[in-house]
C-alpha cells in the first residue's frame, strides 16, 4: 500500500486547484449537478413510466433531498447555494461578497447543464420508447422532464407572481436557517432542513408551473434541451416563459429578504447591537472607574 | 461594500422595534403565515390539480413540515406556538404569562389570514379555471381549501369530540417535547419533532374535518374566503360549523394538560423537587455540621 | 400570576406517585396510548374513508411516526418499550429486572385497550357510516381496524414464522440502537431509530398480517372491539388467530436476541471486556512496579 | 439475577470471535441481509399484494432506510459498507486495506443470499398464491422480487451505462458524507444520509432496471432464486444481464472517485496539507530563531 499512497498523494498535488473562487465555484457546479440530476431524474421517471413508477409527490421527494445531497457535496466549500437567487440574498445583505455572484450563476448553469444531460444518457432508450419524445408541448410532451413549462390554466401574469412567491418563501425560510443572530439548527443539519424547505414548496406551490424557484436550475437543463433535439420551441413555447423562472426569483428575493428582515431579522440584529453597545458603554464606564481609581491611587 | 454595510446599518437602525411583546407577535404572524401558507397551498394543489399534483399524503406532509419551518423562522423569538391552543396550554402551566395570550392569538389569526391570502393569488387563474370555483358546499367546492368542513358522515357532538381528542393528542406530545424536566430531545430539533406530531395528526385524525386543531389556523382563512368571494356561507354552512374550530381546541387543551401532567409530568416535576429539598436539607445539616464544628473550633 | 403559581405546585404534590415502577408503568401506559391511538387512527382513516384519506403507506408512516412519539412521551420515564416483545428482549439481556415484565405487559395492553378506544370514539359517526360495519370478516369488514387479522392466502404456520421473522427484525435493530458498547446515535435520537425501523418493517413485512409484532397493540384492541360491538368472533375468527401475535413475537426476540449478539454483540462485549482486562492487568503490574519501588526506596 | 448474569457472561465468552477481519466480515453480513431483507420485502409486499400494499416508493423508502438501518447495525464493528463498491471506493482511495475487499464481497454476497431467503420464507402462501409464481420472465413474473431485471426499454448499453452512472451518484455522495476532509455532517448521523441518498437514488433512477448499483445486493438474491426454483434462467435471461449489476458498479465506482476527487476532494485535501506545510515551515523557522538566540545567548 505504500506505493498507492505516493500515487495517491501525487495525483492529489497535481490536480489541486489554488485559485479559492475557482474551487468554490467548481464545487457550486457539482452541488447543482447533483440537484438537477436527481430532482430531473425523478421527473424523467415520472414521465416515461407513465406514472408507475413515480407521481408528483417523488418528484417533490427528490428534489427536496437532492438539495440535501447537493448542499452536503458542497457546502463546506462553497457554502452550497445551488441556486442564484440564494447566492444573489446573500449579496444583498452583505454576507457574500458581490463578485462571487456571475461566477456563482455560470458555473450552477453549467452543473444544471450537465446534471439534465446525464438524465438523458440514463433514460435515452427510454426516451425513444415513449411517444411523443422530442416534443415541447402537448400531452405527451417530455420537455418538461429537463425544464419547467407553465400549466394550461396559468397566464403569464399569474405565473411571474408563482415564481415570485415561490422564491420569496424559500429566501424566507433559507434566511432564518442561516441567520447568525436566530440559528435554531444544530451545526451540519441546515443542509437537511434546506431539503424540507424545497419539498414543502414542491408540495404546495408545485402546481402552476413545477416550482423552478432557481434561475439555474431552468435554465442549464433549457439550454441542453434546445441542443439535444427539441430545438429552440423550449425558448418560444408560451411567449417566452422560459424568461419567467430567470428574472421572477430575483425578485421574489428581494421580497423575501424584505419580508424576514422586517418581520424578524433587525430586531434580532437590533437586539444583539444593542447589548454590545451597552457592554461597550458598560466598559468605558468601567474603564473610567479604574482610571480614576488609579489616579486616586496615585 | 462599504457603503452597502452603512445603508445596511441605517436600515436595521431604522425599522428595529424594540418592544419585545410586539416583536413576539410579528414573528408568531410570519410563522403562522408560513404554517397556512404551506399547508393550505398543498390542499389547493390537490384540489385544484384533481389529484394529479397531490393527495391526502401531501397535505399531511405538508402541514407538518411546514410546522416546522414555522416554529423555526420564529422560535427563537417568540417560542413558535403557531397556535392559540398552545399559548393557551403554556399560559395554563404558568410557563408563559396571561397577557401574551390575547396578543399571539390576534397576530396568530393575522398570519394565517395573510397565508391563505398569498395561496389565493398564487392559484387564482387554477381556481377560476377549476368548476365549482366559489363554492362553500358541493363536491366541487373549493372553500375547503382555506377553511376546514365537516365530512358529510360527521355530527356536531362528534365533530367537537373529533376536535378535543385531536388538540389534546397534540398538546400532550407537545408537552412532553417542551417539558424542562423530561426533555429528550437534543436541543434545536423541538421543530422537527413537532412537526412529526402534526404530520401524524393529519395521518390518523384527518378524516372526520380535516384536523384543524388551531383556531388561528382556521378562524383567519375563514375571514379571509368570507371577503374574497365565498360570502358569509363559509361561517353558516354546517349549523356554524367554525365555532367548533374555535371553541373545541381550548377544551382539548385542558384535558391534554391534565392527561399529560397526572401521567408524567406530575411526577417528573415532583422527583426533581424532592431531589432537592433532599439537597436543601442536606445542605441545611451541613451548614449546623460546619456552624457546629466551628463553635467547637473555638 | 402567583396565585396560579400556588394552585399548580399544590396539584402537583397532590397527584405526585413515588412508586417508581407504578409511574413507570403509568408512563408506558400513555406511550403504549399513543402509539396504538395514532396507529390504528390512521388504519381506520384508510378504510373508513375507502381509500381517499389514506393508503397502506400512511399506515406504516403513522405507526413509525407514533412508535417515536410513543417513545418520546414517556421514555425519559420508563424506557420507552410500548411492546412486551422489547420488554422481553431487555430483561433476556439482564439489562432489565424480571419483576418489570408482567407490570409493563399490562400496563402496555391497557394503555392500547384505551388508545382504540379514542379511535373509536373519534370516527364513531363514520364507522356506522360505513357499510359493512362491526364486521370481523368479509371484504369491507371493520374489526381490522384495531386488531390484526391475516391475509386470505396466509396459513397459521406461515402466519407464525410470518410474526416471529418481524419481530426478529425489530429486535436485532432495537438491539443495534440501544447496544451500550455499540450505539452509534447521537443522544436523544433513538426514538426516531426505532420509528424507522417499525416504518420499515411495515414497509416490507405488512402484506401477510399486518406487522403486529407487538402482544399489547394486539391483545388490547382486540378485548376493546369484543366489548365495543364486534363480539366474541374477534377471538374465535380464522382458528384462533389471536393467539399468534401473542406468541410468537416472544419466540421471534429470542431469536432475534441470539442473532445479534452471536454476529455482533458478544465480540464488542468482548472486546470491551478484554480491553478493560489488559488495563487491570497492567494496572497491577504498574501497582507491582510501583510496590517495589517503594521497597526499593526503603 | 445473579445467575442470569453469570450465564450470560460465559455465553458472552464462549462465542466471542477474536478475528477482527473474521468479526467485521461478520457484522457486513448481517448488515447487508438487514438491506436485502427489508428491500426485497418492499418489492414482494408490492407485488405480491398487486399494488393495493406498496407502490414503488414504498421500495424507494424501504431500501433507504434498510440501508441506514444495516449501516446502524453493523457500522460500528466493520464501517457499513453493505455494497461492494463502496468497499472498492475506499479501497481505491486507500482508507481501507485491499485485503479487506474479497472478505466483504464475500460475506455482503452471503448476507444478501440469507436475507431473500428469509423473505422467500416469509411470504411462501403468498408466492404459492399469486399468478405466475417462479415466473422470471413475462407480465406476472416473481424473480424481479429479489434480483433486478432491465425495463423492455433498455438495450444492454444503455442499461450499462445505466449502472455506472447510478453508482457514480451514490460513491460522490458517500464520499462527500465521509470525507475527513469535508465532513459536513454530526457524527452519528452518516447512517441516515446515506439512507437519504439511496432513497434519492431509486427515486430518480429506478426505472431503467431497478438501481441495483451493489453486487452483493444483486448477486446474493440471485443466486438464491436460482436454488429456490425459478432455475438457470435467472442468469441467462436477457442476453445474460446479471453480469451488468455484478460489473459496471465497479466501474461506475472509478468514475465517481474521479469525479469528487477533481472537483471537491483533492482541493481540500491540499489546502488541509498546505496549511500543515505552512505551520512546519514555520516550526522550523521559530525553531532557528530559537537555536539562534540560544547561540547568541551563549
Amino acid at each position: 500500500m505504500g506505493r498507492q499512497k505516493v500515487y495517491l498523494d501525487k495525483l492529489s498535488r497535481f490536480f489541486q486547484i489554488r485559485n479559492l473562487l475557482l474551487r468554490q465555484a467548481l464545487a457550486e457546479c457539482l452541488g447543482t449537478l447533483i440537484l438537477v440530476m436527481f430532482g430531473c431524474g425523478a421527473v424523467a421517471q415520472l414521465v416515461l413510466s407513465g406514472g408507475s413508477h413515480g407521481m408528483f409527490l417523488t418528484v417533490n421527494f427528490a428534489f427536496g433531498f437532492a438539495a440535501t445531497l447537493g448542499i452536503l457535496v458542497c457546502g463546506q466549500v462553497s457554502g452550497g447555494h445551488l441556486n442564484p437567487a440564494v447566492t444573489f440574498a446573500l449579496c444583498l445583505l452583505g454576507r457574500e461578497p458581490w463578485k462571487k455572484f456571475p461566477m456563482y450563476f455560470l458555473f450552477q448553469t453549467i452543473g444544471a447543464f450537465f446534471g439534465s444531460a446525464i438524465i438523458f444518457g440514463m433514460y435515452y432508450d427510454a426516451l425513444w420508447d415513449h411517444p411523443g419524445n422530442f416534443n415541447v408541448t402537448g400531452p405527451r410532451s417530455t420537455a418538461g422532464i429537463f425544464a419547467t413549462y407553465p400549466g394550461k390554466h396559468l397566464t403569464i401574469v399569474n405565473g411571474f407572481f408563482d415564481q415570485i412567491i415561490g422564491t420569496a418563501a424559500l429566501i424566507v425560510c433559507i434566511l432564518a436557517i442561516v441567520d447568525p443572530y436566530n440559528n435554531p439548527i444544530p451545526q451540519g443539519l441546515e443542509a437537511f432542513t434546506v431539503g424540507f424547505v424545497v419539498l414543502v414548496i414542491g408540495l404546495s406551490m408545485g402546481f402552476n408551473s413545477g416550482y423552478a424557484v432557481n434561475p439555474a436550475r431552468d435554465l442549464g437543463p433549457r439550454i441542453f434541451t434546445a441542443m439535444a433535439g427539441w430545438g429552440v420551441e423550449v425558448f418560444t413555447a408560451r411567449n417566452g416563459w422560459f424568461l419567467v423562472p430567470i428574472f421572477a426569483p430575483f425578485l421574489g428575493t428581494i421580497i423575501g429578504v424584505v419580508i424576514y428582515q422586517m418581520m424578524v431579522g433587525y430586531h434580532q440584529e437590533g437586539e444583539v447591537r444593542d447589548q454590545s453597545e451597552r457592554d461597550e458603554q458598560e466598559n468605558v464606564r468601567l474603564t473610567n472607574v479604574n482610571t480614576n481609581n488609579s489616579k486616586d491611587g496615585h
